[in-house]
């Protein structure tokens, strides 16, 4: 198992190689959700996730022989990166496995640290195959991302300095893949105060943890844009930890995830990926569950593809009424768009984008359809706008499918 | 004047009320810029920015009578907030006056802390002339953003803060506006070192103070992402301070400061608005300056517009290559789409958008225009795109064109 003194001990070895992150009130978070918000933002690490913590304890107690041997890790994400870091910075060869398949920017983030990337397998599982017949053909040492206590002490360290840094939180939300943050973090935060509640956050398509708790069978599977959390099944060591000091571990939505990541964005000005948000969702989804509590969370990564978060935050627009399609009829004849768009400026919208439809309508041929991208203030706003439009005589509504998204 | 105990004075009247900010190591900028790069993140103040710390140092000194009396601020932007967050914590009434046409979400903003948010004034010297006969009349404390000892004294305990939290920088790299933070930053940095380089940051279209030290006219005005160091002329006072402590002040592009603002986000996961990334444009801008120096960079504020951050985001992906237009010209028959994007799908670019145009196209009528928006690797990725597909027989080429942002 992981004691208490293993925590302390990595924390000694790995201090010089890691940021020791702030942890900082959040009070318009507090506000919201009636708690006490705490923030530890681990995606501040070089890395931009907790990860490097357990991958440099695991580096830092290798023998000059296995240095010399090299390790290897099968990661397409932010295990991948903190291996590979810490492995060069230490002058010990690193060989990363990914699936085939992973995206471009993945493979060449993990590169730049000179780790040497094998692209092998069409799903983990068979990556996981590649790289221990590669493990055991070069002799190499396994750095697991979550079922080794070497990384669960490492990732245990969060929770030490958050304890250490806020002494009064009786609560702490941490993101849960295969298990290893929440084990570590638990067994710190119980050494410094056995009497703070540790709760976990699984999205709903990936909450094995959750399921073998309460004593589900574990069935998982489908799209989330938490990737970093999105493991099959939780690691055998994390899992006993979690029996004995897990109080419960909640699941959160895709959406309610992607409200975390425009929450933090626009209000803690932090960038997190979906695992990064999913203790905020916890928030969102779980609201009564942490009322009047002094709730630490930890932001523990910020690797997100820049498309997807300006899509992310194009959609938390027009989900809060900021951004808006609005469909309108007017009549065919010349001048007939240059009043609408008059009558929408004078409501305050913002023309975003204007699409003049004529050949696919379904109204008479004596009328236009057009479409309008506005931004307005909010939903109320929404409502005055085509309020104004219907005074005038405009038909207008609004175009709630998803093809705009 | 403004001296080195009346920030220390300053540091310890407010420590209560503002959160003493992070000053962490920049690793890959570092390697970008040839420098060592520190950032002070006070874009994590409770409201976005510095300008707490001197609204708090201001308020904190007022007589009981002047509480009773109020205080009142002209600012569309975080002075306002920062005066009305803090006045509203003492119990001290606060009036802010704005311009009309104030983006109305800075009006919630500011309201939402509790201020009378006053609308006059169609520029910013009308608001003042405003402001100032709205105190003279109900007698209230007037705050100024920057032409004030205590405001100058306040912001200069970040300048404190990063030089106890990283006593060895050697260069600290400041956005100018007003000049408030400059001038206080750099009597604290000379306090505690007085070898450390104070080097000023402003907009092109806004660099009055660098025009006044070099003995230029004053000539500002324009379009800017900065608008948070758009300010028409440096106070009196900063800049009697600036003549004394700086060494230049460099201005940066509008193209900069964008780019500064995508770094700060996809590599240090942090929001900036215009003016706080513009210590990071400097870096961009004048990289030759800093190379083999110990930088300290304030991020100074993070409230920016998301629409316009998601907008500047994929103008990033765009300007690197990552987002491209491509204009294809494919026979006009049956398939002919479907065999296109085969090809492209093929060279591993993602899809994103395909726009099928004929009747405005210069081409034959037997041949038909696509446009295809793709997600690429990288400019040398467009450029393979591009080989396949003339080595396919389908003519095609960028569009670098404006039209889409």
């Amino acid at each position: 198992m992981v004691t208490f003194q293993d925590i302390k001990d990595a924390h000694a070895r790995i201090a010089d190689g890691i940021i020791e992150t702030p942890c900082l009130p959040a009070k318009t978070l507090s506000d919201i959700f009636g708690c006490e918000v705490w923030l530890k933002f681990e995606n501040l690490q070089f890395t931009a996730s907790f990860k490097e913590r357990g991958a440099l304890n695991k580096l830092l107690q290798l023998s000059a022989d296995e240095r010399t041997r090299g390790v290897i890790a099968m990661s397409a994400g932010n295990h991948a990166q903190g291996v590979a870091y810490h492995a060069h910075r230490l002058g010990i060869p690193a060989t990363i496995v990914m699936p085939k398949g992973t995206p471009f920017v993945k493979v060449r983030n993990t590169q730049a640290h000179h780790a040497t990337v094998v692209l092998a397998g069409d799903s983990l599982s068979d990556s996981a195959l590649v790289a221990q017949s590669l493990r055991a053909e070069k002799d190499m040492v396994f750095v697991h991302p979550y079922d080794d206590a070497a990384i669960i002490a490492g990732q245990g360290t969060i929770g030490l300095e958050m304890l250490r840094q806020v002494p009064s939180l009786n609560a702490l939300v941490v993101p849960v893949g295969g298990g290893g943050m929440i084990a570590g973090m638990s067994v710190a935060a119980h050494g410094l105060n056995p009497s703070v509640e540790i709760v976990g956050v699984q999205s709903e398509q990936y909450s094995a943890m959750q399921q073998r708790l309460v004593g589900d069978a574990v069935a998982v599977g489908g799209e989330t844009i938490a990737e970093g959390i999105a493991v099959r099944d939780t690691g055998a060591l994390p899992l006993a930890i979690a029996r004995e000091h897990v109080r419960d571990v909640l699941r959160v939505s895709e959406e309610a995830i992607e409200r975390a990541i425009v929450m933090l964005l626009e209000i803690e000005k932090t960038v997190a990926e979906g695992a990064g948000a999913a203790g905020v969702a916890a928030l969102i989804a779980h609201r009564d569950r942490f009322v009047g509590k002094k709730v630490g969370i930890v932001i523990c990564g910020g690797n997100i593809d820049t498309r997807l978060l300006a899509s992310i935050l194009l959609r938390g627009l027009k989900r809060d009424g900021r951004l808006v399609r609005v469909r309108a009829r007017i009549p065919d004849v010349a001048g007939s768009l240059a009043k609408l768009l008059t009558l929408v400026g004078d409501t305050g919208a913002n023309l975003i984008d204007v699409f003049h439809q004529r050949v696919f309508s379904h109204v008479s041929a004596k009328r236009t359809e057009v479409e309008l991208t506005l931004e307005t203030r909010d939903r109320a706003h929404v409502g005055t706008v085509l309020e104004s439009l219907a005074a005038h005589g405009v038909e207008a509504d609004l175009i709630e499918s998803a093809t705009d998204d």
